[in-house]
């Protein structure tokens, strides 16, 4: 594939680990580093994580492709003005959500050249210090609404992300963002409610993290994550979060019933029925 | 430390992984096997996780020590009997909740043999073909009420901890059961209810876990734990899981209502406070 001059927008975790992926597999020709806040930018250079840093409308100007790695509520923001400030550049945007953001553009002149993409990965850090080697790959990527993209664009986005190792799942916007509640949204919200669980029993009783194991800290990780990307996500997700948050809250109840009523067998039974997660984890 | 022979009932997860530690460490003189489960007995002495095999009353006879590995109702039941049998015998148990056990034996006259202990290790997974090499280092376990237990039974007991590279924490079973439901059980049924959750859309949704990641299976790999082992847990630690659990939907109605009515500035706080979870994890 044709190596280009990339524009990253945002120089944190998501866009700092596929800045380094970009030039590690030599996709990118020129990398072009693009953050509101100066301590990133300079954080961003000192890593090396791209070759220059400049201001936004100078960086899309210079780039082929421009990358958005931005918190979503910034994305459906912004997004309309990149548009306008492009020629061909191809836009690609890494977003955990995706109908609100694709509805704001759907009748710009330039909406070809977007490409609208969630690629699965994450960890529970900010910032470019965050950022990983060896981030993306064996994860899958959410090409959204493939057919409103142009052609070249989308299939320099596909190289590119099948070049870091990902494996590509084309899908409506609505169906992602369905699909994105049950199995990444409600886990972080979950997760949240437990650090605050167990946070608030340790204002009264100090020593309640002594014994705490490799299985706690497996269900309370995400609660680390940052709440600049999380609230916007959650916002934007409203409607499907709410019904997943609902449904999870009636799952946590039945079980709470069957201990109050003594009820082993429905226990078991509940149990049983969550132990089917083994077809889907290895 | 002196070298004994050891009786392991339960050659499960639990007790085949213990057996490798003490076989490794050269704690054991010699391991005896005991299981209700023949398959588990021919398992274990495939994989040399025993020297021999041996029904309970022989085994116990032949041991200097016993240690018992099966769930907390077989405990309940079997401890008294146990006790009745034996000499002078150290018996140790690996149970997850501590009340309730240590209630049933209380005014036996061997009392003093038993050291009543909790681990801080685990997996989801079971039976001996799940124990591993190098189980319980770095962990936490937890003495219950060490004060009745004899001087000698204890010093061994905790000597074995140590030996195998655990850091001993002391506690009053009330304590330990307490805490046990705020860093152990709640992630065991938020895990259980998350995985119920999303497997119920599947059976409208079957695309629904195409874009699992590792943020969702780091909440949801617990669910893949044993019923035979959880249920007791939760039904002999009722009175403490019920009042983390109704805490936590609490905690998850706060997150609920933050996304209904659009009140970010408060879901902003919620995921703040959780992130003070940085504290407890590395």
């Amino acid at each position: 594939m044709e190596r280009k001059k990339v524009a990253i927008i945002g120089v944190g975790l998501i866009g700092g680990s596929l800045a380094i992926r970009l030039h590690e597999r030599k996709i990118s020709s020129r990398l072009i580093g693009v953050d509101v806040n100066p301590d990133h930018l300079e954080k961003a250079m000192e890593m090396e994580l791209v070759d220059e840093v400049l201001p936004m409308s100078e960086a899309i100007a210079a780039a082929e492709v421009v990358v958005l790695a931005i918190p979503v509520d910034k994305l459906v923001t912004m997004l309309p003005s990149i548009m306008d400030q492009i020629n061909n550049q191809i836009v690609i945007d890494l977003g955990s959500t995706k109908a609100q953001l694709i509805n704001v553009i759907k009748d710009h002149p330039k909406r070809g050249r977007y490409v609208a993409t969630h690629p699965m990965w994450g960890t529970e850090y900010s910032g470019p210090q965050a950022a990983v080697r060896g981030a993306y790959e064996n994860k899958a990527v959410i090409i959204c609404n493939p057919q409103d993209s142009d052609e070249d664009a989308l299939i320099w986005t596909k190289e590119m992300y099948k070049k870091i190792g990902m494996h590509l799942l084309e899908m409506e916007a609505g169906a992602h963002d369905l699909h994105a509640a049950y199995v990444s949204h409600i886990s972080h919200i979950t997760s949240f409610a437990l650090a605050n669980t167990v946070l608030e029993k340790e204002k009264e009783d100090k020593a309640i993290f002594e014994m705490a194991s490799a299985g706690f800290e497996s269900t309370v990780r995400l609660a680390k994550s940052n709440p600049a990307m999380w609230v916007p996500i959650f916002m934007q997700n409203k409607i499907n979060v709410l019904d997943v948050l609902t449904e999870h809250i009636a799952q946590l109840t039945r079980f709470k019933e069957s201990i109050e009523k003594d009820d082993t067998q429905s226990l078991q039974t509940l149990i049983s029925d969550a132990n089917k997660i083994r077809r889907i984890l290895k």
